[in-house]
């Protein structure tokens, strides 16, 4: 059984009550807690030891990445963090300045957007280290940006480089807290989700969530020079233009805006992001399904779809 | 290092803002969300097969454990839930009939509170299943119920009976929300904390927050009878008396009122909560430290010395 397919099985009837306006199925599940002008957002979100991490990078970073993804799935709905407890599942063998470091990698980022770190607990798991982080955030009544809202017509951004990360951005990344605010502030965001499991992963959550398709570019993907590096050096066969839809952990935001917009929103965050790229790849299509156009034509990129369509020539 | 000393030196200093009420070292985090009549709180808690569960119980029964514990902590500061994220940190071989069972234990557990199960997410832990939870919850302003508090002529009760929870009662046990909320309400609840470690290890986190000791009548400590039953079946020497003092995972409230209350308390009580023993322990004194009477006279409670103390004579 596929994660999606679990997770399908076990939501399927969960309890709810008047403070749940959305639950799973979004980037975050969304509270109404009795603020009138403020809902908030509540996440949770683990990296394992062998599985996000092996141990051996400088533990700061393994703190960063743990707190970071947490907060790109905040940005993901325009959301404002507030507090975060930290779950510490320890292996029998774990060593205190380890951890400190952990700590303290979580902490610079906690510091740099004002989130709290309000607690937490140690357990023990006794192979591996697990962290796992909940955290609570905050948006304007009415204006968190969902992964539904795609419509027809609109223009699909991309920001940031695709591909690559594990050479060393899924350990460094930002999480693009400012730029999603900024958005959701200056233009009318649609649909947004982050890019945890690559582009040709996470658009079909966007596009299934909104029941409509989308029509992508080849040549307007924005690759990564470390995918591009990869792709080099690899004797795999795996092309940077694979990488960039399938890696994962870009940990970018994925959204669309209508289509009016698009000129005025590349123009304006080139002012405001200059060194972070903005990348109009495609469009929303009232057709499901995804097709792709380059060079040779149009195809459909199905989920499964991308290994074959992405083979050299 | 031990666990608290691990929490303590990770907690030191960690960042703060303007919504942290209270961060790590009470049941739960309180923070102001900036609704006029609530404050809210924040609390995370997992069980990890092979130390909170050996896998061979009914599942159902897990899943209520991994739930009823992060209520129990919620109860501790007479609060009523509102959301939780679950997190399933599964191994290499699960079985989803297993989790459609943990799944239906939470479930019925949360429905009984009104409680919203939010989302969360899966990955992987490859040796074991971990589950995790985090909670939130809402109190009235100003009246969460904190350790510290505790008033040297205050009264000490406790819920319930302690003792020999690993007969079944850790699996099965009702968290105190609807007695804890009753206490705040009806009474001048000074300090308040679940019973997870033991009494022995539990009462001297409130002491510690509160500045104060206590007097512990041994007479007056409710053991349970499987506490009892234990005793009298093994042959191990270890009275029910040190069971009740040190076993764990009681989930029963400790806590202080003003000694005037304490009678009113104990008639009040009997009405409400019939099937649900109160115990007067004991109470606060200015002099820091455990001491514990019987009939051989007072004598010293230390953290780790108990075990001497309730050796059989």
């Amino acid at each position: 059984m596929k994660e999606f397919e679990l997770i399908d099985r076990l939501t399927r009837s969960l309890p709810a009550n008047s403070a749940l306006v959305t639950g799973p199925g979004d980037d975050c599940a969304v509270l109404d807690l009795g603020v009138s002008d403020r809902m908030f957002l509540f996440k949770t979100d683990a990296v394992v030891q062998g599985v996000h991490f092996t141990g051996s990078e400088p533990a700061e970073q393994v703190g960063h990445k743990a707190l970071a993804r947490c907060l790109s799935d905040v940005a993901a709905m325009a959301g404002t963090p507030i507090a975060a407890l930290i779950t510490l599942a320890l292996p029998s063998n774990f060593d205190v300045a380890y951890l400190d470091k952990v700590y303290s990698g979580m902490d610079r980022l906690a510091r740099r957007y004002d989130l709290a770190i309000a607690g937490g607990e140690t357990t023990t798991n006794p192979e591996r280290l697990l962290i796992s982080i909940s955290l609570l955030a905050w948006v304007a009544r009415g204006r968190q940006v969902m992964r539904a809202g795609a419509k027809p017509g609109d223009a699909l951004f991309v920001s940031g480089e695709l591909g690559g990360s594990l050479a060393g951005k899924h350990l460094e990344f930002e999480p693009r807290l400012s730029e999603a605010l900024w958005l959701a502030q200056n233009f009318t965001i649609h649909s947004m989700i982050d890019l945890s499991d690559g582009l040709a992963g996470d658009l079909p959550h966007m596009l299934t969530s909104s029941g409509v398709g989308a029509e992508v570019m080849s040549a307007a993907i924005p690759i990564s020079s470390a995918a591009r590096r990869a792709a080099k050096a690899s004797g795999t066969g795996k092309t940077a233009l694979l990488a960039a839809l399938t890696d994962g952990e870009d940990f970018d935001l994925l959204f669309t805006v209508p289509s009016r917009e698009a000129v005025r929103l590349l123009d304006a965050w080139k002012q405001q992001f200059p060194s972070t790229r903005l990348s109009c790849i495609g469009k929303i299509s009232a057709t499901k399904g995804i097709t792709i156009r380059d060079k040779q034509g149009v195809r459909p990129l199905t989920l499964h779809g991308y290994e074959h369509f992405a083979q050299p020539t």
